[in-house]
């Protein structure tokens, strides 16, 4: 088991999970199944990774067999952007508890600050970017506009039936962070941004930091989940797993130590969880104690900082050219 | 005159005014009397400048010497951080009023999005940062909870009382205008940000164009005003009106070209309007008439685009060690 960290509502989180993005439907019951195994207890999925069915099997099995018991388990899920309007949040998160067999979610995120246009389960789902492709012929997505207050007021409500523990924001830049503490009601538990050493954040880690919002770091390893969607971007930048800084410091801390290990400790180090995805028992293991296999120093972590170049990987900007402005 | 847009309310604003920020008190009447006899008719004002009596003044004194309609004039005030709560926003405006001797401001803005605790406004006016200062030890300025939609609501109202006929939004980044768009039920018209070639926001301008949002642009000469305010980022960079491509450019378009003007005409050629401040009148002139003064070709534009690095230097994350994440 990783470290648990306490979030603001008094839950306790692992500072270490396993990313379900990607996950093929075909293999999914067993990685999570054999996750639980490995000593994993947080699960970050989402209605958008189309895999909660599978990711449900998973559960049950490790919970059939008295492996773990549902209490044990941190899991995640996230709304998706057709299901912001306030009589859509309720229809999503009971759609996600069906598909994973539970009857609460422990950790539950608004995915974007983007709204989408609604489109019922029956028709579509998970729906992706669906909305736009039956409404518009230019490809431009159908919107709906709903603002993220409402979605989060109907996310709160949520909460108070019990269906969900805890509510997240994902992709919300500072200013959205600064106005959802504003006009929450029930505080928001967790951040879970696109972090890494091209993209450190560190005025709005700082900032969550202080405000005890645990920061949930994605695509901790840079452009490489990027490189596979065709970004150019991705594709033009030096992989992080073969930067001559990151391999040093992989170095000098002894054969065995990967650059990948160095990546995910610098997040951890500074206190912001990471959901890596493997489906290699020895990965898993090793991103699971990835605290106890290296401690960098404070030199180090200061020069992987400064590889900061404000570099992002995943921006709605350039989805199939939406141009939403969530970071301009 | 300078051309004018049409906003999307309807109403005529100029694309280049008159920025009072930091014109002192004892020269402010005149200098805007003297602004509207040479044909500005765009002043952008606010609370926190603390000069509204005498920018009235100015008013008064062309309008009753028959220079000028009201009508004729877009006078811009913006709300100040410690009314942003719904039931002061009106006491704001109504002070605005008084001081500048109107029954109605052409265009209103919500000045940051940032709410301070509220100050009445016997006990000091314009309250800049007083909040903070006798509320806590620390030096942190007291803060009031009050999300974004609630005061810019409470704006609508004043449309709806006439009170001001337009609102506008500033310092909101992309992520913050997009919620806007998507609670409104008055559409903002206009959008002012720091803008210049160290900070060009491409994707955020193409947006509110997109969405005729006008770009009003603030410091257009970059580091220039944050130098006088002992910025240490605005004093290491080189000032953009000794940049060698700007100056180069400038050389380029004849004799008496200045480099004060290649910054503007930048703006103003991808439709941004803009606001600079001058005490002299030969540049009040030169900045009025800009649009005939030059034309930069697309590979002129394209060169200065290029000078480009996401350099802010008005951050409220480094106002007095308060760290507010607007922009992170």
């Amino acid at each position: 088991m990783s470290a648990l960290v306490t979030l603001n509502n008094g839950l306790k989180m692992p500072l270490v999970g396993l990313g379900c993005w990607k996950i093929p439907n075909e293999v999914c019951a067993d990685q999570i199944y054999n996750a639980i195994k490995l000593g994993y207890r947080l699960f970050d999925g989402a209605t958008d990774y189309g895999n909660e069915v599978e990711f449900g099997q998973g559960i049950k099995r490790a919970i059939d067999e008295n492996i773990v018991k549902r209490s044990d388990l941190f899991i995640v899920s996230k709304l998706w952007n057709s299901f912001h309007h306030p009589d859509h949040v309720k229809l999503n998160v009971m759609k996600n508890l069906k598909d994973l067999g539970l009857d609460y979610i422990d950790l539950y995120y608004i995915h974007f600050p983007i709204a989408f246009k609604f489109v019922p389960i029956e028709e579509k789902y998970p729906p992706g970017f669906y909305s736009g492709v039956q409404e518009q012929a230019d490809g431009v997505i159908g919107t709906e506009r709903v603002g993220l207050a409402d979605t989060y007021h109907a996310m709160e409500s949520l909460v108070d039936e019990g269906l969900i523990k805890s509510i997240g924001i994902s992709n919300y830049n500072g200013g959205l962070v600064y106005d959802v503490l504003n006009y929450c009601r029930i505080k928001p538990v967790a951040l879970q941004v696109e972090h890494h050493p091209y993209l450190t954040q560190s005025n709005l880690v700082e900032f969550c930091k202080k405000n005890h919002i645990q920061v949930v770091a994605y695509s901790s390893f840079g452009p490489q989940s990027y490189v596979e969607l065709n970004s150019e971007v991705a594709i033009d930048t030096v992989p992080l797993f073969e930067h001559p800084i990151i391999k040093k410091i992989a170095e000098s801390h002894g054969s065995g130590i990967t650059t990948s290990q160095v990546l995910l400790r610098w997040a951890t180090q500074q206190g912001v969880a990471i959901i890596p995805k493997s489906s290699k028992k020895e990965r898993l293991l090793a991103n699971l104690k990835i605290d106890q296999a290296l401690t960098l120093t404070e030199e180090e972590l200061k020069e992987i900082n400064n590889l900061n170049k404000n570099l992002r990987f995943n921006n709605p900007w350039d989805w199939m050219n939406m141009k939403f402005p969530i970071f301009a």
